[in-house]
């Protein structure tokens, strides 16, 4: 039987192995994870609106009637493309196809010491610790018995314009001025300053340009403040520096969240070296109009971790659309070989547009024959999102939970796990016991 | 005003905050996280049937409407009673009367060391620990590639046979045998081993010894392997020990979890040394009939911190409802002393019955009037239970959920969160690569 190897389950592994579920393969997807992630809503996780099961399904239980596939808890370890093999953590595993679709991760542009400041939304895990940070931020404002220091509390500052950046100060903004106030007794939530820092001179940049211009003024009017043309050039635990022209600025404040740059898995590079292919600047595997390696036909490169490019200069964007055509294209390549028939048609992206919400009512859309903002794109965006979720139960139950959030601008999933600890240097070490108590009952007297 | 600080936001600390609405106090919750929690569906969620946010709600959001109340996220840390004063972590607060509604913790019987290994089932953050290591635990079988390995790895230990321990084994056996089945290649999930040890010689020991045997029965049926008059002498990484009369025996397995001893919070100590209260052997605080301390009638401590005995020997049960009707009646306590007046009446528990589910269909509850077992005892279960949970829209969610999981036995949140290492030792060290290349591709050729 031949053998495919999936790495990966986001949506260009999973799309492929369904694809393969009635050719005469077996197919083993390995994934770290145990689940597949939704991750265009992932924000609405960070953010308490979403539970993280609610977009998340078991890799095994989507898979399960699929006979021919083996699911693995499993991390690629090493490439040996010659004796076509992974080398994985627990063993190893033959194959005769292999579909690499091991995604991207989030890059500092070499300040790796950023990352534990300022924490980027890729997986459950990343959600639920900027959850906790934004929620744990509020609570240690309500705490503080210094002005300068609630302040900083109440400071965020998103880095990065593009869709996830965007999402995240609109909905930080949200949470301030709507779900949270008359829930403190010391600080107005509605008081929170929200930044949004953008490299370049508008925010969602791979939109037209009307459209950004639309969403400026959507998040403006959430209160959003917005940092053009602003290069972070240093993130610390109260403060973050950045360069707008030749000034030098800084924003003094606790918590980052970082939606900026965007670097392939590691194994892309390990990938290339085995294969002689090339990488981009981002780190992805740049692959033949077929999505393979070349002189390694039997190797596909898919989803955020390749590198194609239809017109000269202008690579196809890292989008779910993108991973699961290819997912698809791969898998129908793999069944002609085995059929004996040679698909000439190279792969051809279908782009049926690009959207992204800001707030409540509010989104912009690109659908090509027609723009949208305001309310008929957010319209437009709820509707594709709920359909493209893969479990009918999780469609009922992020409809309900957006319908509860809506109506309340309650968000059910307010919880911070993992700890409670304030990071250090919180403890308000200039105010003595006594001062304290003042402050502390100072409300209540 | 009168300053009231409630330390603990679980039922006993939420219901006395309430209760005092609309009283003339001023009331400061303290809580060391930031939710309430419904304890008694904790096991559903370290067994992926609920979220956590179906079962927890945000205190602020609770109390919201609530202006004489502040919420403060903060951990007691000593008490100065004659100063009335709470030091926290980030300064003190005073009061005038103290409501201590801090709870319990699991106690390892002076084993500690063995928490590492056996966790139990607290809060939320245990939860999702718990649903990792058993969702782990068939992940590492389908990995594992040696049979005796693989055995251990199918092998559930739950130790301690009270209301937490039965539904955590009945659910694992049903996981086992329903949830599961058909999503694995390489082992079968119904020949999970699940085996559920007590000290006693039954299960349910409060409960009337026919509903024992009913649950037993019950258990039994769902292939829960039981141990009577067991004690555990050890537990380890790969095997638990344990005496069962003359005979030591032991059983090897990976996964263990602990429902077995019970221990009041730490401050229970504290205050009874700050005050010369007395505590009972399982660290409770011992209080008078009217729920204060001897010399403090300022102070109360309620819930499963307390101990009371209303007839010698026989202190009220760690109970949600216990701890509620607890948490009015020092309300209306501190109320009745601020109008003058004094309420003779001493605390009197109304016990309204007591209910454990076994599984599908399989529950025992002693309401006094009747027993119930069997189906009718779990729709009592079900109705209960969802009447209790303090927000209308969890009630919705985890209707929902429930009827899901009723209709297909599928669990929507069977997700591994927090990383998916397995721990030392599993790399199955013994194969080589070879050998395990076999294994790994052995069912694809």
């Amino acid at each position: 039987m031949h053998r495919v190897a999936i790495i990966g389950g986001g949506f260009g592994g999973l799309y492929a192995a369904r694809c393969l579920r009635r050719a005469p393969v077996s197919v083993t997807l390995l994934d770290r994870r145990n689940y597949h992630l939704f991750q265009p809503l992932l924000y609405q996780v960070a953010t308490g609106t979403l539970s993280p099961a609610n977009i998340a399904s078991p890799l095994r239980s989507l898979l399960k009637r699929q006979q021919n596939t083996t699911v693995l808890l499993a991390e690629a370890r090493e490439f040996d493309v010659a004796a076509r093999r992974v080398a994985i953590d627990s063993g190893v595993v033959d194959y005769d196809s292999l579909i690499v679709a091991a995604g991207a991760t989030h890059s500092y542009f070499g300040h790796d010491e950023w990352e534990r400041l300022a924490p980027s939304l890729k997986n459950l895990d990343d959600a639920t610790e900027i959850r906790r940070k934004i929620l744990l931020a509020f609570e240690a404002a309500e705490r503080a018995t210094d002005e300068a220091e609630r302040r900083k509390w109440m400071t965020f500052v998103v880095v990065g314009g593009g869709p996830t950046g965007v999402e995240l100060a609109g909905q930080v903004a949200e949470i301030a001025a709507h779900t949270l106030p008359g829930e403190f007794r010391r600080i107005r939530p509605q008081d929170a300053q929200v930044y949004l820092v953008e490299t370049a001179s508008r925010i969602l940049g791979t939109y037209p340009a009307k459209l950004s211009a639309r969403a400026e003024a959507a998040l403006q009017r959430q209160g959003v403040k917005l940092l053009k043309n602003a290069l972070v050039t240093g993130v610390e635990a109260e403060r973050v520096e950045y360069r707008q022209g030749d000034r030098h600025e800084q924003l003094e404040c606790r918590t980052v969240l970082w939606a900026a740059g965007v670097r392939a898995s590691p194994l892309a590079e390990q990938l290339a070296a085995a294969t002689g292919a090339k990488t981009d600047r981002l780190g992805r595997v740049c692959v033949s109009p077929r999505l393979s390696l070349p002189g390694h036909d039997e190797i596909f490169v898919i989803g955020d971790m390749a590198c194609l490019e239809p017109s000269p200069g202008e690579p196809l964007p890292a989008l779910a659309q993108v991973a699961m055509q290819q997912g698809r294209y791969a898998a129908s390549v793999i069944v002609a070989q085995l059929a004996g028939r040679q698909i000439e048609r190279p792969f051809r992206y279908r782009d049926y547009g690009t959207l992204a919400t800001i707030g409540r009512n509010q989104a912009v859309a690109d659908l090509h024959v027609v723009w949208l903002w305001g309310f008929a794109a957010w319209a437009v965006w709820l509707v594709v999102h709920l359909m493209s979720l893969v479990q009918f139960q999780n469609r009922l139950l992020v409809l309900m939970q957006w319908g509860w959030s809506y109506a309340t601008r309650n968000r059910a999933a307010r919880l911070i796990t993992g700890g409670t600890q304030l990071p250090p240097g919180t403890n308000h070490a200039g105010a003595d016991a006594a001062d304290a108590a003042e402050v502390m009952a100072g409300t209540e007297k």
